[in-house]
């Protein structure tokens, strides 16, 4: 098994406001230690894969704004594999650059391609699932995605629908379709199906294959990258990378790739696996107390509350009573109290702030 | 007008727990910014006489542990001119020390005792009637109290029920008896009859007057004090005060004095006055959004919200739905959020805090 040629992406430049003020502009979800573990969700998917990737073969992707987190919280992490992006244009550029920086270190690579702010319980399956992964892609022109198999309707997740088998790995399936985030009705019809999984965002390849993807389903995309191939990995990618990289348009690799191409597949797996892509989903991926209530990072001392998330920063109580179905979050001189079924509307809340109070408070 | 004769004494050594956690153990109610003005009470207490009694005229009576809170407070007031109790007594033992000490000091003094926690918003007649009261104890045997004259049938003060009028000046009544908080039926007769006032905890007589009635009515706290006339306003004060006042007894002097004595006159005022002792008082004596909602030291935003406090200490804001007659109230690492009907519960609150969580807290 030839692990060297073995890398990992990790996307890492997010900047979310679901979890506003619990996670901020300058501290974003992938940051923080949301479980009070001592170690940010970015910490934890990095030592998820480090029984088998070594730190040498991580390269993440960023924003420069994270340059110091980053540093501080992933020391282990060599400085030239930290790759900058000089905008913000979703994943499939992203994607896109680091294979071409991975193709100029070793072309016959292959790469598991990680967010960095996922939960996953279930990490000995995960390094299962993943050694399987690579070794297929790297005997197979494929594009692997993992489906995680579904627990409930979620409307909140896209879906990917199992087509046949393959006749030399039975675990991997061709890929039939990818859902959109489906309504409630139409999740029930989806689950009951059993050929329907979530849409993890967990993708395998080689960087060969995914190259060739590239040029095939999103020319747009590969005609700004493949001209740099001299100089990946060199001291003069990152001018390059600064001219280049906001030319590309702003899609995601699922639109870009993924729904086009006619060599995807998956495997379907059960990782204990949440995107946290909610409050609501970070309450479900939480354990909870007898009343149903979520503590982040604090000492509670609750009264007839039930169902609630209850989120601060530091060595914090918080007293409360006659809470039902809230949240409760608080970071750095910002306090939030809201319905935990409105969290829809957090977005709109935070721009209201940033109109009223600026920046400082985002 | 002998203004030189004239003394305020200031009780500061209060510690309460209804406030928590905006004012805490080392931080009480009497230091903190209150309505975000830039003054703590008892900043706005002193700045309300200063018209009237010098800073060297104006004697502190409080704890130790408030030692460097009130230097770096009230720069201007001179050491010797702060009492600091070796142990907690209640009013009562205060107050008799505070005439001793001033009458080491002039024997011909006349004195106002005032809480240094509650709100008055009419200085003018504040000041008014405090010259009023000091010439008319000045010129008789006296012990001479505030009522203010009551707005609505609270049952969270005390009432005073007034008598006849002096014949030199009728402004000065002779007060027929004090009654207990009282429930809210008794409240509206009270209220109605037009004879009863809201007990304001200010007080006006001479240092002579008040420590004859202590050697009458309080001979248990007379005699503590006595022994020390040698020595009080001397460097041998404190080793004095230091052995003898933990014998005092710990009582009022409404219990003490006032409820006995026959020489109790009062002055109806209304001086815009709060004893600021709830969150609900609190809640009536502040500006009010439309809302009904009252914000002390933050900026909301609220949706949904009504006749709720929001009080934090630092430049914060707080984004809140959904709730009604709630309390919020966040400082250093304790964040309390809990129902405005419910707030006598409060005390039991902070002790289950002591309790599972430790002093830190409190």
């Amino acid at each position: 098994m030839e692990t060297n040629h073995r890398y990992c992406v990790i996307m890492c430049g997010g900047v979310g406001s679901r979890f506003w003020p619990f996670s901020r502009t300058n501290m974003p979800k992938q940051f923080l230690d949301f479980f009070g573990t001592g170690r940010s969700l970015l910490q934890m998917t990095v030592n998820r894969v480090l029984p088998h990737i070594p730190h040498s073969h991580i390269i993440l992707v960023t924003n420069d704004r994270y340059r110091d987190l980053i540093r501080t919280q992933l020391p282990e992490i060599p400085e030239e594999n930290i790759l900058f992006e000089p905008a913000r244009r979703n994943t499939a550029p992203c994607v896109c650059w680091a294979a071409h920086h991975i193709y100029a270190l070793d072309p016959d690579a292959s790469i598991i391609t990680l967010p960095s702010d996922h939960l996953i319980l279930n990490e000995q399956e995960f390094l299962r699932v993943m050694s399987e992964g690579l070794r297929f892609v790297e005997s197979h022109d494929a594009l692997l995605t993992l489906g995680i198999t579904p627990k409930s309707p979620e409307t909140g997740y896209g879906y990917i629908q199992r087509g046949l088998p393959c006749a030399d790995d039975p675990d991997v399936m061709k890929v039939k379709s990818f859902t959109e985030k489906p309504n409630l009705e139409m999740a029930r019809l989806l689950l009951e199906s059993g050929d329907f999984f979530w849409n993890s965002g967990i993708f395998i390849w080689t960087a060969r294959s995914i190259l060739k993807a590239f040029a095939r389903y999103a020319p747009e995309i590969s005609e700004i990258f493949e001209p740099g191939e001299k100089v990946y990995a060199t001291p003069a990618e990152n001018e390059f990378i600064d001219r280049e990289f906001p030319n590309a348009p702003s899609i995601s690799i699922d639109y870009a790739i993924m729904e086009k191409a006619s060599n995807v597949y998956m495997i379907a797996v059960d990782l204990g696996w949440s995107d946290l892509g909610s409050w609501k989903a970070l309450h479900e991926a939480s354990p909870r107390n007898r009343e149903g209530n979520v503590t982040q990072n604090c000492k509670l001392l609750a009264e007839d509350c039930h169902n609630s998330v209850f989120a601060v920063n530091g060595d914090k109580i918080i007293v409360a009573s006659g809470l039902d179905n809230y949240i409760v979050a608080e970071n750095d001189g910002a306090l939030l109290i809201y319905p935990l079924e409105k969290e829809q509307e957090i977005r709109r809340v935070v721009n209201d702030v940033r109109t009223r109070f600026g920046e400082k408070y985002i």
